[in-house]
């Protein structure tokens, strides 16, 4: 049966040991969906020309967010981050707005935490500025997505996974 | 057709004016779900018991992220929160952990996001905790249930909607 | 010889009692400048059309800077701010961007540190994302102009005074 | 024309990858000014010597606040800075105090905005603790004197663009 | 038998609610100690005329780790803080410095936490600035002195037990 | 006369360069104790089994409380953390609780104040959730155990001194 690595053999939490481990190139890139109301998407994407920059102001905040991973996940290693993207997508045939964002760092540790927090806070910055016209919006699938570097190697999420639980 | 508050009529963003405002009671619960393998929830239940409490953990950090939220979403307002109640429950017929967060306020402005955030963050927990086994776990389904409070009034989720949207 | 409050009798620092003030809407308003190349200027101009948006981001991250305020200055009370608004405006003739920024409050004490704060994080943030084509940017002239509400009530800044040490 | 290295091809703000950078020492210093009524320069002056040391708290708050750079400013690399110095200079002949300060790192990135940022932080700290007494303060002239270190190599601000922009 | 109010009736960990609490006007003070050799402290002592103050250094940190207490406490209420004053008091007889700590608020739950926080920061400040001359400091005695306000009102150290705890 | 590092000549504080110093391996041990009322400590050990877990909330602070260290610290350089592990033994005979606090890092300074720190912030959470039933605990011995790695090698406290200052 495997084990989970965050707690020692008495079952109490640490910060799991990476002292050890060579520090590498990583990288993790993670998406997600926050689904709403058709005319939500279109107030967002009318923005995105001249007013009211909804995407622009929520990929600052998630890559501000990425910086804030290790304050806010009690047990992930603080890390220097070298890289983060953030890409924010209007799926107007699903009425929703995709994020994939894209984590890179040279350490002991990989950068999944990362990517997937500021995916979550880029979608609930979303969510903020929307909410007054669109309580009802629901942020989904939010998930790793690759995983590069490390002694566990390259992960990838299965495609045919992925899509069926983004349908 | 509705406007997006958060910015002014120049299309600039700004922090919305709660100022006139009278400081109410208000009230945000929001809910939100991890779907994993079976084995990774199993470790988690025997967690519960005696050893390695992820949901004990992803509880407090839950909590403690409801106070950073005006640290990560940039226009919402500092709120003095009065009360955070966060209840995870295994759902191993679905094989996943649902979240439910209630978040209280004697303030200017409404909990919502509060409420959000410390289920993501909640949520962002479980996944570092159990990720060494189950990397492809997703967060699903993360929105507001109900509002109570502010010139908005009551809002609930309307049954049938929530229903579908995490069948 | 007037006194500074936050060092007590004994010329200790403290962070000055202000519970026994009423609690009044209070008003800053501060401005400051940052300096640069022409070049660099007609490069954010150009930017704010489509592509770049240099200004959008500094105006997200002063907004975010009054938040932590507090935080960051030793002595200033930790106040829930009500309304920030952040104008960017480029001055092509002065080769200069102004920033003025508006800071609001119910509270005991007032908001001239949070206006003051948020205006030089967004000017750092302008120099930070065009450091890289103009080293020498200069941040000039951040100051109060004017303060209202609390006992000291209306304050501001001498038009003369204003327009010299900006010439 | 040159390029703004925040933004991609896109015009999407990012953070810049410096994962392929070699480690390697950096230095940053930069300089600042706020300028006080002489009567103001004087309570500091007399603070320094027994009671209500000014000087002293600002330089706290500078040094602290190079620590918090990365969580100000949005697309700024997180740093492990490995030496902060920062110097506060009374000049009663101009009425004003000058503020000088050196940051180092080993890293892949430079810390020219950890020398401002520790800057500003330390001149509006000397605000804060004079504003009842000196609401007119204002901060002038903050800005890069020096960077070592790095692909862009040595760059010193001009003497002659310092000194006059600063008379 | 008494319970822990900081668990609901199943075990599970939440923030108390505070919601229906009047706002009054609250009272901390706490206080602890900081044993070293006497050299150390006669080092200290020396700093306090005329360089290196530790004292003044300690007291800043303290003052601003008051402000971060609800950030550091799981289930600690965020609370604006409306006072906060800080003594160190070298006791040369004792080879030891002591901290007070007097924190103030006017809202719905008390500073005891507050003013603990500080006092604890305070004197870990103090250890880091001396530990390269005297690693073997030891931080004794942290605890409430007194607590004014509140539904439990006044409450205050016995004079004998404190006396006894700190010979 | 040894001197204070964390001020220059002119008796200034800094942030002392450690630039040039090699990146090692780095231990620190640290540890605190709480004493209670016996009922109080009964009610702990009670909670661990099934309900309310302070040592396991309490254990997530410390760690949490580790990573925050050059936040709270003024001059303390910002580190990397690769493994944090904090042990909560209670001590019945004692009525009091032990924490013992490892942790590392691979840097160029050491980690005592992040050992100690998290230490603090443990004891201070187990004072937050057990304070309405026992306001008079008080935390003892906090204090630097052993030290390894760096300029300044293996450093071991006494061990007679160790008992002798916690009887």
């Amino acid at each position: 049966m495997p084990k989970l690595t965050h707690f020692n053999t008495a079952g109490e939490a640490h910060m799991v040991d990476v002292g050890g481990k060579p520090s590498t190139t990583r990288t993790a890139v993670a998406e997600g969906y926050i689904a709403m109301l058709p005319e939500t998407l279109r107030l967002i994407m009318a923005g995105g020309h001249k007013k009211g920059d909804v995407l622009g102001i929520a990929r600052i905040a998630g890559i501000m967010g990425a910086k804030r991973t290790a304050d806010l996940i009690p047990l992930c290693h603080p890390i220097p981050i070298t890289h983060v993207d953030l890409a924010l997508e209007p799926q107007p045939e699903a009425s929703r707005i995709r994020c994939q964002t894209t984590v890179q760092t040279v350490g002991q540790t990989g950068v999944e935490m990362e990517a997937l927090t500021a995916t979550q806070v880029a979608l609930l910055t979303i969510y903020d500025m929307c909410k007054a016209v669109d309580r009802g919006m629901s942020i989904e699938s939010v998930r790793l997505l690759e995983k590069i570097g490390g002694k566990s190697g390259h992960w990838q999420r299965d495609a045919g996974e992925a899509r069926s639980s983004t349908r």
